[in-house]
């Protein structure tokens, strides 16, 4: 049944006396750790960050109706970008009968991170065998420790803003394409926050519009797949600096149109720096919730024309319990 | 690419002028029909009726900033009630590699229809080889008219009413019980939309909490087993009355937590007319969007509380091409 | 890579000083118990009888060549006997290129015992958490330990005999027909042996053939649909004088064109003696090979046809790590 | 019902009277056509040789009673060869009841061209549209021409013969390694036939041992991944004279260790010879069985050991209605 977690023991849901990024304490290896703010038993990060104040402010966004669905269609990428995936397979059941006709469907082979989705707190580990807020291997598989239904059961309601990298990197005659690994610094992020003429408040939610899943779908397949097997992609850069940017703006979920959110490849050897892959530490020590590959287009070509970058967002998980990943479902509404 | 359906031709999409139920032509096999009402190739039916402007006085349903999340677990309904399907299978995959640690996971042999879900207008036809708006087979299983794709482009948002038969019914000293087939009638609806103290409006989503699927979850394996032998549930009474108050009313979808929403075992032989088995009529001639196995009980329990049986509902079903049900993943916010 | 199973500590494989029935320990439930008669490590169960020398001596049975497949198709058993499986899905992929074209296929949901079958000696237990030889459910699960792989590796090769009760009852003016829950005893066995003309060798392979599949598979569906909601079948009494009959004969597989080789309904509650369900007794106990919904009917009008009951019988199942059914892939080769 | 294929239409199966190569008209693309010499309808190829006469032939050559499983392991190619491919997943699901235990297993994502397998007529067609005997894709994805349910129903029985490559071109200090695209030439499959010590005869299975599988499995997870984006191997060189040499000794079916029995990568652009692809002519011209990824190491020790390079074989392909691929279930019995 689905139960709301327990409140975390002593912890107040929803702080908003968070410390700041520099004050919290050193990462065993490397940068900081934010474990423990929401309790030792949080498996939800900063999503608790979500309160009734701060819905009942985003759905003040709704001013005129119009709804954005942000799910791609579920084939949306094709071939898989990662080789431990393949296509999902859809069947149509049709079970006629005397005087009646019902169709039914099934899907086997369906990777809920093969389109747009969200990436839960289960997915990467900070490092191996400690996930986010210290929970071990087992914590995750057989507790459900992180795990996507911890999201589900509460819903994620609460202010959008979108920040459209690509129309704010060729304002003025900028030469961006998404077609590459371009890095976006703390400046670029800012340069389209001003662009969008808004401000980032707790909890709210970033989307980040880099371009790359349009150009990607209107490659035919042969380019689709090269670019599967020498995976680039614009996105975050690798360094601490943007991950203090994200924390200080209290941001508690940054979902783009790449399939990393950060500029890819990584750097993600043993030996790297934690900020060499920045899931580790956005997801791992932050809670953070990422989305990917989310359809951003049509709302930011609605953004672009009223001038308005800012909106009520919703989203709802598939409820599978310990679950790692899901379809954002998530909807933009202006 | 989530592209807009393209506007019906010659159809007003979101139009108030909806003829009365006793103004529709005659259907063929007995009823009346809605088809061509929004367009010779509409595929989305009654959700014609969300309209910018239903969204944004929707949107201010938002009082208090809660959220409550509509989707039970994915394996809620276990063995599953339909002997032509069987429980999803799901694999978390583990992929180590030197020093950093990812999970991924993966669904099988899922049904979208085994828990909460939609029917889309592409599950049951009105008669055999013919669906919502006059489609055949081929238009639905090829060209995917009437498919889950139409309603997860457009997201769905709008108002939700609940109807809380299972308390109503049991005030004043009833004795309604969710274990049995009992049918409602116009008269029942009515009593339980008097208890809510709120009146329907055009495009509303009307939530019809039965009390079975709490009821079902409560029950040990071996009982759940044999109610999926010799199914019965609550429901809409098999009449006329019943369709005639659903479309004059202008409800552009009705879910609930039973499997079925109308009550259960239907009649539903060639012989039977066709409110035998309100599916045919509801989905095939109405167009009207039907949720099923939906999880009310904690928003009931909240609206029994704070007395507000209405808020801003948002849905966005998985974006599968040619898709027959979906998961609502649907919110309520009061 | 197929690896032999190490030789079983002490145990001389294929012996033929087999003790007799009644001078076997007494097995903890009722019975009589044949565990670590092939070592305390034996995953093969009566297999440990297929030798060089009986290989051989089967190979001579080889008289005109003809060759018969006991595979029924993957999907002949529609809709699954037991409510717990569903139907497999086939999909054939199509992958054109320039210039060459070709198909692959990729099979869902496809349950080893949908259809003709061997069960592995880790398919059923002799009593709950305690499986051939002594198995744990963690030495199976885990361990591997009785699963088909050890079956896979070796390859099954040996004399077959085929008695054909459906025959054999009928002989004489005899009304037996496949469609009840018909109890064969030893006296019934022995009748069909008499009329196969034929005697039972060490480690010969039984093929019991009681009309089942071929009656099932010309009924309607409807008829299927309650067949599998009211299983019954023929096969072997639940006796231990059949238990007996089996081991002292020393027959290292049993297979039948029913879904269980024994009359089903079993008596398989918890007060059950361990003859009430065989398979308990035949695989816990025993280490023998059950095949069920083998397709025997080609075979069977050949034997009738040329009176020649035995014949060479080779089967590869799947080679699945840690599998517990497979098809048979077995031929009969006369 | 395993029906046996209707005889085809004025073909005597089995005929010893095949014409040589040169004789055959001359096939559209190139090369030599084998259409129509067992009937226009016949699905079912070189294996027409296969006779009653020639299986009790072959069964004489169980000289010693062993028994070689020549499956490897279902999940030995891993990651997939086929970027369109993913690994199945394996589930053993447990039913404990009271009093008694029993498990039950399910395969998802089961590709039968996954690892040992039986390419179908229907895998590889001779020009884009047209399969062997003429057969169309509708006809053989709707109408089950040439697919491999054919030779289920038949079951497979015959000669087999065993060219040991990997010994052979080591013999007297050769330095063959089986990790490159060495192209065997007609010189060095009679090389490894001196050496084997054996004659051809009509419908006889040769078995190529290249070495391939068992190096493969060395190797580790790393490089088996960078093979899979390079695949090569060794095999067939890309010549008519191969075709020829194969066609004019009679050979129903090539088996080999690798996972295309010709060398890999082939020429299959639209401008190639059909010789570049030789699974064009050898399928699709010829409809003769290629087997691969068998495992042979087991069986080669054992002919190496006792200088017999020959035995019977069976194999008895899964029954699965329209399918393209399956496992070998084979065993080679001396």
């Amino acid at each position: 049944m689905p139960e709301a977690d327990p409140a975390p023991d002593g912890a107040t849901k929803g702080r908003s006396d968070l410390p700041r990024y520099d004050e919290l304490p050193a990462a065993g290896r490397g940068g900081r750790s934010a474990w423990g703010l929401f309790g030792a038993t949080d498996s939800v990060g900063l999503l608790n960050l979500q309160t009734d104040a701060s819905v009942l402010a985003a759905a003040g966004l709704v001013r005129k109706g119009s709804v954005f669905s942000l799910n791609a269609e579920l084939d949306a990428v094709d071939p898989p970008l990662d080789p431990d995936r393949a296509m999902f397979r859809h069947r149509v059941l049709h079970q006629p009968g005397p005087g009646f006709e019902d169709l039914d469907d099934v899907l086997d082979n369906f990777f809920p991170q093969g389109s747009s989705q969200w990436d839960s707190l289960a997915h990467v580990a900070y490092s191996p065998g400690v996930f986010y807020n210290g929970a071990a291997d087992d914590d995750v598989l057989t507790g459900h420790r992180n795990t996507i239904d911890h999201w589900a059961r509460r819903g994620i309601a609460g202010r959008g803003v979108l920040l459209d990298l690509d129309r704010a990197l060729n304002d003025g005659g900028g030469s961006y394409t998404p077609d590459g690994a371009t890095a976006f610094s703390v400046a670029d992020l800012e340069h389209a926050r001003s662009c969008a003429g808004i401000e980032f408040s707790p909890g709210c939610i970033v989307l980040l519009r880099t371009g790359f899943l349009g150009w990607y779908r209107g490659r035919p397949r042969p380019q689709r797949r090269r670019l599967a097997a020498d995976l680039r992609a614009p996105g975050l850069e690798h360094t601490e600096e943007i991950a203090r940017y994200l924390w200080d703006n209290q941001i508690m979920a940054v979902a783009s149109d790449t399939f990393a959110v950060e500029v890819w490849p990584p750097a993600w050897g043993a030996e790297a720096a934690p900020f060499g892959f920045l899931h580790r530490v956005l997801i791992g020590q932050f809670g953070m919730a990422l989305g990917e590959l989310w359809w951003l287009d049509d709302l930011a070509a609605d953004c672009a024309a009223d001038g308005v970058h800012e909106f009520f967002l919703t989203s709802a998980p598939l409820n599978v319990p310990g679950g790692i990943g899901s379809p954002p479902n998530a909807l933009a509404i202006k």
